[in-house]
C-alpha cells in the first residue's frame, strides 16, 4: 500500500544480481509491479536483463516484455528460447505485438509472423501496413462485441464468457451482420440496466469514432475533447475494425509534444529515447537546421560589412549589437512560443490573425518601453556613450521589440495557412530573421540621429 | 454517425443567433455534444454567449457549463438568474465544482457556499484550501465504495444504487469503518465474478496511490507508467478522501507541458488561454527574463568593447559575430531541450550525466565540423577573407559547437541537482551564455592565427 520507489528497486536488484542471490531475486520480482520491473530493465546492461527476464514467471515474462524499451526489447529477444519468445508473442495484446514487430528486424519479423496462429497472419499484416502515426497504427482487435437484440442478461453473459481477451469491456460496441458499428453500450449502463432490457434500448447510436487512416494527433483531440476512455476505429465501409483505448492515446499526447518541443528547437522531430540513440542518429536529426541557420546568418553578417564604415566611425555602436540581437531574438521566440502552442492546443485558428497582431503590438509597446528605459538608465549610469548613440539604441531597442514579437506572432500563423508546421516557426527561425532587421534598424536609426 | 464539424455548427448556430431564429436553434442545441456548444461559445461574443446559453435545456446547461472557458462562465453567471445558477451548481460533479469556484471573484464564491447544502458546505471549503496543483485540487469525492465482507452480489447492487451521482464505478473503492483504504476491485473483476464471492477474495490489496498534497506532475506520471484508469487519494491518515480519474490528468498533462513551453522560451509559466488573457498579464509575464537576460548580454557588449583595437585592425571579423553567436545558440537550444525533455519524460536521470556529456561532445565534434567544413567551403567561394581568418572562423566554429552543446547538455542536469526546474536552462539563457564565451574564443583563436 505504500508507493514504490523505484530507485530502491533498482539498487537492491543489482546488488542481488552481483551477489548471484538468483533465488532471493525469483522471490522478489514475483512482488513487484511489472512496470516496475521493466523499469530497472533501463539500468542494466544487455546481459544482466537477459538474466533478469529468465528469473520472471512465464505469464510475468509477458508482460514485463510489453512496457520494455524497443532496445531492452531487442536484447532479450536475441538471447532466449523460441518457444518462450513465441510464448510472449502470443499473450501481448494485439496492439502491443504491432508495436513490437515495428521496431523488430525485417527477417526476425517475418519468422514471428510465420508462428503465428493463421487466422492472426493476415491481420498482422494488414495491422503493420496502416501508415505511421495512423489511427490503424495504433488501435487493438481486442474489443467486447454485441448484437442489439440481446437482451442485457444476454450481453453481460456474452462479455463474462469473453472478456479475458478483451482490452477493455467499458464501452462495448454494438454490431450489426456485416460488422457495421451501430452504437455503443457502457459496462456501467449495462450493470445499472434492468436484465431483460434489449441492448438496442439502451444503447448510444451517436457515437465519436475515427477511420483507420486519420492521424493520431486527430483522434488525440477527439479524445480530449469528449473525455473518452476509447474510440472505434472504422474502414472505409464504416465496418468496425478496431478501438483505440486511452492509456495509448497519453502516450501519444506525450509523443506529439516531444515532436513539437524537438521542432521548436530547429531537430528533425523523433520519440526514441536520449539514452538510447546513437550518436550519428543525434548529429544527422540536428546538423540540417543547423547548416540552414548559419547559412542564412551569414547574411546578417553581409549586413555588417555593408555598414563598416558607419561602425569604424563610431565603433562603440559594436558593442551593443548582441543586446540588440538576443533581445530581438528572445521577444520573438516568446510570442512565436505562445502562438506555437495556442495553434496546437487549438485556441487559436487562422482567423485570429488580426487578434494576435493587435495583441503583440500592444503587448511589445509595453515591454519593449521598460527595455528601453532599463537600458537607458543603465548606459546614463555607466556614462560612456553620447546622448545621440544613447538615443540610437533605445529607439532600435523598441523597434526590435515590437517587430520580432509582430514576426514571432505571425508567422506560426502564417506556417499553419500554408499547411506547414507551425511549429517549425519557431525561436531559432524567428532569431535568425529577426538578427537581420534588428541590424537595418540599428544602422538606420543611428544614420538619421548620429550623422 | 459522422464526424462532428465544429465550424459548420458555429457558422450555423451564429447565422440562427442573427437572425434571431430562436425556436429553430432550440431544437438545434438538443441534438449537439454539450462538448461542441461549449466550443461554439468560444467564438461568440459575450451577449450572444447569453442568449444561446438561455435556450439550452436545464439539464443541458449545467452540463454545457462544465466545458466552457473561465471567461465564458464569468460572462454567464453575471446575467442569469440566482435560481438556474444554483440549479447548474448543484449539478456539477465535485471537482468541477471547485474548478469553477477557484476561478470566480471572492465575494461571488461566498455566496454560492452559502447556497449550498449544509453538508457539502464544509468539504468545498476544505477543497478551496488544497494547494494549487496538488492531487486535493484535482479530486472528487464522487467515488463508488465497498466493503471487504460484502459479497459480489451485495457489491453490484450497491453500485446500481448509487452510481447515477458516481464520476466512475469502474474502479470501486474497499473501506474499513474508518474510512482506510484496504484495497480496489475494478467492475471487470466484480462482472466477470460469481455472485457469492466475498468482496476481499477479489479485490486487489496493493494499491498505486497519491496524497492530497502530491504535485499532479508526480501524479500523473503514476498514471502513465501503470496505466491507470482512477488514482484514489488519501490523506495523512491513510483515509480515502478523493479519487482523481484520467480525464483529468490528461488535462494535466497537456497543462504541465504548456508550462515547460513557456518556461522554455523565457516566460513566468500559466496555463491561460493566449486570447482570453489581458495585455498587461501578459507583459508582465515576458518583461523579468527579457530584462535580466538583456543586462546579462551587455556583458557580451563589454567583450566586443575590450578587443575594439582588434577589430578595427581586421574589421571584416565583425561580420562573422552574428554567425558565431547565432550558431552557438542554436546548437545549444538543441542539447538543452533534448536533456530538459528527456528529465520531464523520466529517461534522463542525474547519474546519467556522463553519459549525456560523452554523448554531447561526440555529436558536437561530428556535427561542428561539418559545419565548419560548409562554412570554409562558402568562405573560399566568395573569396574576400584571407587564411588567417578563414581558420580562425572555423576553428573557433567548431569550439562554439562543442562548448555550447556541452553546456546546453549539462546545465538542465545541474539545475534538477540543485533542485532548479531544468525547463529555466532552455535556448534564451543557454544563447546569452554562449554568446559570451563565443566571443572569447574567437578573440583569442584570432590573436593567435592572425597576429
Amino acid at each position: 500500500m505504500e508507493e514504490v520507489r523505484v530507485e530502491e528497486i533498482t539498487l537492491l536488484i543489482e546488488q542481488m544480481l552481483q551477489d548471484k542471490n538468483f533465488k532471493g531475486l525469483k522471490d522478489q520480482l514475483a512482488q513487484l509491479y511489472p512496470m516496475d520491473i521493466a523499469e530497472v530493465f533501463d539500468d542494466l546492461s544487455a546481459e544482466d536483463c537477459v538474466i533478469l527476464f529468465r528469473l520472471l514467471q512465464k505469464d510475468q515474462a509477458a508482460e514485463v516484455f510489453s512496457y520494455l524499451s524497443p532496445q531492452s526489447q531487442k536484447d532479450i529477444v536475441g538471447a532466449i528460447h523460441v518457444s518462450l519468445l513465441n510464448y510472449i508473442f502470443n499473450e501481448l495484446y494485439f496492439d502491443d505485438k504491432i508495436d513490437f514487430l515495428e521496431d523488430m528486424p525485417a527477417n526476425f519479423v517475418k519468422k514471428l509472423i510465420a508462428a503465428a496462429p493463421p487466422e492472426e497472419r493476415g491481420l498482422i499484416n494488414q495491422f503493420l501496413n496502416y501508415p505511421e502515426n495512423s489511427a490503424g497504427s495504433l488501435m487493438t482487435i481486442e474489443f467486447a462485441d454485441l448484437n442489439k437484440h440481446m437482451t442485457v442478461k444476454e450481453a453481460l453473459a456474452r462479455i463474462k464468457r469473453t472478456a479475458v481477451d478483451k482490452e477493455t469491456i467499458y464501452t462495448c460496441y454494438v454490431l450489426d451482420d456485416t460488422r457495421r458499428l451501430e452504437g455503443i453500450v457502457s459496462l456501467r449502463r449495462l450493470v445499472l440496466a434492468e436484465e431483460d432490457q434489449i441492448i438496442s434500448e439502451i444503447m448510444t447510436e451517436d457515437v465519436v469514432l475515427c477511420g483507420t487512416n486519420d492521424d493520431q494527433e486527430e483522434v488525440a483531440d477527439l479524445f480530449k475533447k469528449y473525455d473518452l476512455m476509447a474510440i472505434p476505429v472504422v474502414d472505409s465501409e464504416q465496418r468496425l475494425v478496431g478501438i483505440i483505448t486511452i492509456d495509448d492515446i497519453v502516450d501519444v499526447i506525450e509523443q506529439e509534444n516531444t515532436e513539437d518541443f524537438l521542432k521548436m528547437a530547429a531537430m528533425a522531430p523523433s520519440d526514441d529515447a536520449y539514452l538510447d540513440t546513437g550518436v550519428f542518429t543525434l548529429a544527422k536529426r540536428r546538423i540540417a537546421w543547423l547548416l540552414v541557420l548559419m547559412i542564412s546568418a551569414t547574411f546578417t553578417g553581409g549586413i555588417i560589412s555593408h555598414y563598416e564604415e558607419l561602425l569604424s566611425s563610431v565603433v562603440v555602436l559594436t558593442a551593443f549589437i548582441p543586446m540588440l540581437m538576443d533581445t530581438g531574438g528572445n521577444s520573438g521566440s516568446q510570442s512565436s512560443t505562445l502562438i506555437i502552442r495556442g495553434i496546437a492546443l487549438g485556441e487559436i485558428s487562422l482567423q485570429d490573425w488580426p487578434k494576435v497582431l493587435g495583441k503583440e503590438f500592444r503587448v511589445s509597446l509595453i515591454t519593449g518601453v521598460i527595455l528601453a528605459a532599463a537600458n537607458f538608465l543603465r548606459m546614463m549610469l555607466i556614462g560612456k556613450a553620447n546622448l545621440a548613440v544613447m538615443l540610437t539604441v533605445s529607439v532600435t531597442l523598441i523597434c526590435t521589440v515590437v517587430l520580432s514579437k509582430l514576426i514571432g506572432g505571425i508567422l506560426p500563423i502564417a506556417a499553419k495557412a500554408l499547411k506547414m508546421d507551425p511549429a517549425i516557426m519557431a525561436g531559432p527561425l524567428i532569431t535568425t530573421l529577426v538578427d537581420a532587421i534588428v541590424l537595418f534598424i540599428y544602422f538606420g536609426v543611428a544614420n538619421v540621429l548620429i550623422f
